[in-house]
């Protein structure tokens, strides 16, 4: 167990701002990126068993939530703080907001901190593209796009790149945020319609997208919007009192959940009996469990986000990020001489005082710093190792 | 509910390294700034009911383990990342490193991201030796002190300050941590006995601190070796399956926890049977509870780290780098010109690329940016409010 050699007084930890993220997308394109994070979240899901998983702590307050969402597995740490705000856009702040970190598990020092806030709408589209790719029908063209805020060209873009779907329709409460999304629809290539309500939108949909960002039990999808054979993407409602779907519409196909105690208190099926059916997602990647079994049927994805797919994100964005030399050392955790001998900061603090944050090369600070764990890409059904190098 | 202006494409989040810490306690002392924490510490206790509390959330590995410690008010959300890896200091790095952020609870954006490794140490000292300022004999000279590694010096310099203990009695099974220890007390003009056993070190002492590293059920102190009149600071106990406390001691008087679902579980007192009674400390800073009843009466303090000191800490080192001029802000969270279109960000990254770290005067941040809570010094026992201005 070495460590990386100290150049200064700190341990080495890669800080990526949005403006990294967002090089990272200018330099692969945001289609590109998406898949290569589901990529990342399918190879951690099929591993699912190797992961210390909790539903995620939060802090609920009259104007939203804060969330804390942690997972690991043997060699990996990660955590993710986000809000949610609904709010938030009348005093000119994103709805979500989110910062979070990997750790090594063998010593618990931080590797990675980063903005999450760009990531996490990244890999929010990343797993909905990828659970379709699974369960909504091969031929799907045209998506309805319910919601059109800050998340909605993610979703459509990585369905777009994913699964080739080139027609959306959209409709929002708010006709600003839809001309948004079809001014930047149009300049990807893509057909955008902009429809009058939400019914509208979902007529001659192959999948139907929702992502609203009210903090209420909202019916977004009524018994009888969506014709057979549709796959329905709910992505907006994903915390207790958030809903936006009719729990009829719920009922009327299988729903495909990502860690099943998280979704039944956050979920749209959080309005459904305890012992309604469903099935995580891992075990369709990994082939135990079945998605859709006729072209003719309605499924569902109640996605409420869960912390692995942060990890898989944070994963992809620190070797991006490596392979493309960007991010900064941050000044976060001091290194010592002795460590039995913290005190030892602070008796010449004037002439240890550095930058906060130093150019990587410092460091020589690499993706294996990173200490994020090799994926195993095809299914396995091998027992999680406990131990390591 | 107005935001501070924005200068440029980040919101202002005020970060301060493991440097701009030391350089607070180089400004004001080492006693000082521990006796100032332990007041922020006091003021927030007594607001005890105004806060949602959880028990800590943990990773634990074959290493050791990772916890995230949240609390909220109404106004102000904190949350600490921290691990505990007692063979750390084989390969070099410390037992504990730490960081956290406090966030605005209207809004949920992180207003202050910190080092708290260095912090943690603080902090800890100021509440041990806050309680032992109530529960204490008030005409205690001497300290022992059991485990000479990174928070010791931090221990004394604490009781040495708030209480006015100057002579300490040393010992470590690592005689060089001991040797360490003894030259930084006899810096600060303090009496250091170095020690062959705990129970030598116990001999004469009014106050007995423990704060060894082991994750195992240790027994430092054992029935006799507290003369009467004692007070136990039982620091180093604080996960499950690691303790320093023989049960016996423990019952021997009364015994004062932080916040008790967390203490049974992490505390010495998991030795115990669950209805063994404690006293939460909050109760004895109110004055709703008494301390120590008589002269000759042991006391215990089992300390396991509470969220809501380092909520506290955060706000004094927030407010002393805004009165020093300490800190940067970093690019954590992108400021949106139109908070739904995210999407944005990624139009022009080229153009719009800045540093990672600016100067505080660009964002002409402030101490109310922080968005800290004004403490009420005074108990008090008005209802939790919910409103905000």
């Amino acid at each position: 167990m070495t460590q990386p050699a100290l150049h200064n007084a700190h341990l080495p930890t890669l800080f990526l701002s949005s403006d990294d993220i967002a090089a990272v997308v200018t330099a692969r394109g945001l289609g590109a990126v998406i898949a290569g994070v589901a990529t990342c979240i399918e190879q951690d899901f099929v591993r699912w068993e190797d992961f210390d998983k909790s539903p995620r702590l939060a802090n609920h307050s009259k104007q939203g939530v804060i969330e804390l969402m942690p997972v690991s597995d043997d060699t990996t740490y990660s955590v993710k703080y986000v809000n949610g705000h609904p709010k938030n856009f009348m005093t000119g702040l994103p709805t979500v907001m989110a910062f979070g970190c990997l750790a090594r598990v063998d010593t618990g020092a931080p590797t990675l901190v980063s903005e999450l806030t760009l990531t996490t709408a990244i890999r929010t589209a990343a797993t909905s593209a990828l659970v379709a790719k699974h369960v909504a029908r091969p031929d799907s063209t045209t998506m309805a796009i319910i919601g059109n805020g800050a998340q909605s060209e993610f979703q459509c873009l990585g369905f777009a790149h994913m699964l080739g779907i080139h027609m959306f329709r959209l409709f929002d409460v708010d006709a600003t945020a839809s001309h948004k999304l079809a001014r930047h629809l149009a300049n990807a290539g893509l057909l955008a319609t902009i429809c009058d309500s939400a019914a509208q939108a979902c007529e001659s949909a192959d999948i139907v997208t929702t992502v609203t960002a009210d903090k209420t039990n909202a019916l977004i999808i009524t018994p009888g919007m969506l014709a057979a054979g549709t796959h329905l993407n709910a992505v907006g409602g994903d915390c207790p009192g958030k809903t936006e779907i009719h729990p009829q519409v719920l009922a009327s196909g299988p729903v495909f959940v990502e860690f099943e105690p998280q979704t039944r208190v956050e979920g749209d099926i959080q309005m459904l009996d305890p012992d309604f059916a469903v099935t995580e997602l891992w075990r369709v990647f990994k082939g135990e469990a079945t998605g859709r079994t006729h072209p003719a049927q309605i499924t569902v994805f109640d996605s409420v986000g869960f912390a692995l797919e942060d990890f898989s994100a944070m994963r992809y964005m620190g070797q991006a990020a490596h392979d493309l030399g960007l991010g900064q050392a941050l000044a976060l955790i001091p290194a010592l001489a002795d460590p039995k001998n913290l005190f030892a900061l602070l008796e010449q603090p004037h002439q240890r005082r550095g930058p906060s944050l130093v150019a990587l090369d410092t460091f020589k600070m690499g993706s294996s710093a990173l200490h994020m764990p090799v994926p195993v890409p095809v299914p396995s059904t091998s027992p999680t190792t406990q131990g390591r190098s």
